[in-house]
């Protein structure tokens, strides 16, 4: 998420989760740039193939939250990513293989009373536990096809010259790429 | 907690935690401004009501460790409050309701040697698990009343103007206020 | 660590961790200066001793990874140790007594394909699984006596007068160095 640290946001979420599941929970990042869902969605889909099979994952990177942008529950090959309809989770599901897009519409699967402003505490977390919990995805909402798409850029290679894009710079001052070391090779 | 991320200080908390209980840890924040009171009983009451009956919370803000401030349990309708007697945990108590103030003193359940300065790992965290262990309140401690006392200021709304106070800024900007939706509507 | 907070090498760690073994995750710092080995030694040396019989710590501040530099597993009388060859493991140790080194070699405990660049997660951490699952450290890898040293000056202590070394200053403006409180008692 996009969420930092200092705030409760994070812990309101995982409140939720553990009021209504005893899954392990393990956070990714809470500091990608406010409302940088390409930063995100890079970041998911990094991280995402190093997770066991049957992970469920929440992701909220939300500038659109409280606007009419729809609300996601992706199944793929082997683990279940939960978002908004921005992009976001698409560049994971692609990685992970064989996915297919559901529409949350359900409301028996949100909070009661769910805010204009905090969809990942009233309706994602309370989704994934659901889900964690072994509820069929064909409750959830119908499947759609026409959620946001989000790529990365194929990186230009030539014999002497890489040319893609920059995500973020890390912690140590080395600048993430999109250029793959595969590709180099 | 202020610990902030960078110190081990959280950490000997949870080792500290392990070694006595296997509750599940969550993190609310640790990036309170430092010794600002205020801020951490804001975010305190904010979260407290998502978490499951039961929840045991240790707060820490405590700029009066190694004086003779008091440590206090607080025991709600459905969650347990534990930290300094500063007024952080009030204002959580209060809206957590029918809450009874407990002043720690026996030493039978903190670690055996107490620093002046990390009564979080030495006292508070010690007697979470205690309590967790099944330990019952009339052992920790007296029931006090003269505990300290900490309030958010009502905030003023008419017709057209609502007055209230500015409590801290999240990671988006936004301006976290005492001024409670359900009171606008 | 020194990973921080915002990449996604703290969880690509904990994926492949929660992927081989159940155990307890517990962060101690991810918020290490970049590449400053005696800061996370003493972090590491401060917190390792409230931690319960048992617990393996993996420590990653790793400046040489993908140099020659040796990993190594190293038992103590109640803990193990795990990370990079450059002193690091090396003070926490000493503290927690009658330590032996292991340098890992064994393939078989690694992730298939090895990175240059990712030797937490694509070495340390799996070992670590596979000693939780219950490998004897005979099988990965010989004992050595020629790992890197790392030592905290020893404070001079007079009448009037102690003489440290500042090792880090954490959220409060709290100055810590290796001036032991005992020393000065």
């Amino acid at each position: 998420s996009d969420f930092g640290m200092k705030s409760s946001y994070v812990s309101q979420m995982k409140a939720v989760a553990i009021s209504m599941t005893d899954a392990h929970l393990i956070d990714i990042t809470h500091e990608v740039t406010p409302h940088n869902i390409r930063e995100g969605a890079f970041i998911l889909k990094t991280v995402a193939p190093f997770f066991p099979m049957g992970t469920v994952h929440v992701a909220v990177v939300d500038p659109g939250v409280g606007t009419s942008r729809k609300g996601l529950v992706i199944t793929t090959t082997s683990q279940i990513l939960i978002g908004p309809d921005n992009g976001l989770l698409i560049p994971a599901a692609r990685l992970l293989g064989n996915y297919t897009v559901y529409e949350i519409q359900n409301p028996r699967f949100m909070l009661h009373r769910v805010s204009n402003t905090f969809h990942g505490r009233d309706i994602f977390t309370p989704v994934a536990a659901h889900i964690l919990n072994g509820v069929l995805f064909e409750e959830i909402g119908p499947v759609i096809n026409d959620y946001v798409k989000l790529d990365f850029k194929e990186p230009q290679v030539t014999n002497n010259t890489a040319t893609g894009e920059i995500i973020y710079i890390d912690n140590f001052g080395n600048i993430i790429t999109n250029i793959d070391n595969v590709k180099l090779n």
